[in-house]
């Protein structure tokens, strides 16, 4: 079997096993690609979907907007060679000299830091925490204030030390969010709910 | 707190959470790590150790070893710094143009092709399987030929064709591995082992 037969016949058999699921047809794709990844159903029970998100997503894929992520491995993740066709670009500033520095200076954590270092380019992006609640929770802190207006907000950081409580805050924002409940998550799941919307965004319409 | 600080606190409520697990002291570190990176406590039930695994992944990465992944997420998972120290390095062919040919020539997964490619540079390295069961399957067919003599596998594909009959496959050898039983794994709960593995590495002795 070829990769591309390989994902249909891991999706079939998601479909089967999942059953009566309960998601809308272009919510599905999304919550599948998060079981694909981790061959974990209890995404079923824990994903959390802003009814604006899928449309949000894919208008900012479309629209070529930048994609900021926390995490190498969730930039790697997400297939940037798909992206192309629409002009967007994956970033991760965790390795930056600079954002290094910001941190240092300010006594915080990189993530954090390079969230207040590309809030005012984030109007109409995608910001994907995959790992940090603190980026999650600076955040939603500009949101907030009005200084920073992404399109859409993929919150899955994973972990044991304010992960749920940070996504637990996502859930009240009017700005568009995938997100879960509970301290699972991570920059696979998160680069797989892009990667479902670049799917989306690739073939609608 | 800061992020050592973080991991420390998450470590101790796993610690407490997983209570008497029955893992040997040197190998209770990877589970925990596995459990760290995706909050799921099932890796305790499902990780499959071999008694010499341990042993093998710090000698390996001792003598600055070469590790070979599946992935660029596994890739960029892994703490490529830590490793400096012992000079060992990180590899990943997957975007490899030669590989690409090779797989298209040959009628196999890119993935195959990349075991193919190093199955002489293995001696004493580290390969490790995040995602592709054809990797695992090539790997596990060219030790038991003889081809290749790998310190020790990291086999943790994840998904729902091939995956768990790779795992169980990997259980029949001789070679050292880490593996679990089933579905679950991935490229981030690979990177996962091999930091336990390289902060072991670090500190022990």
């Amino acid at each position: 079997m070829k990769p591309h037969e390989i994902e249909q016949k891991s999706f079939a058999i998601i479909d089967e096993e999942a059953g009566d699921h309960g998601y809308p047809a272009d919510h599905w794709p999304i919550v599948r690609r998060m079981i694909h990844t981790t061959a974990d159903f209890e995404y079923i029970q824990d994903t959390r979907i802003h009814p604006e998100a899928v449309t949000a997503g894919i208008g900012a894929i479309r629209s070529g907007s930048a994609i900021f992520t926390d995490t190498n491995m969730a930039r790697v993740g997400i297939r940037q060679n798909q992206l192309e066709p629409f002009g967007g670009q994956v970033h991760c500033l965790m390795a930056d000299e600079r954002i290094a520095r910001l941190a240092a200076d300010k006594g915080i954590t990189r993530a954090k830091a390079a969230v207040d270092a590309v809030a005012d380019q984030l109007d109409n992006g995608i910001y994907v925490v995959g790992n940090a609640p603190t980026a999650l929770l600076r955040l939603i802190e500009l949101i907030r204030q009005g200084r920073t207006r992404p399109a859409l907000v993929v919150g899955l950081p994973v972990g044991f030390v304010n992960a749920a409580e940070s996504k637990a805050e996502l859930l009240h924002l009017d700005t568009p969010y995938i997100t879960n409940v509970g301290r699972k998550g991570g920059s696979n799941v998160a680069a797989a709910v892009v990667n479902a919307l670049i799917v989306q965004a690739r073939s609608d319409g």
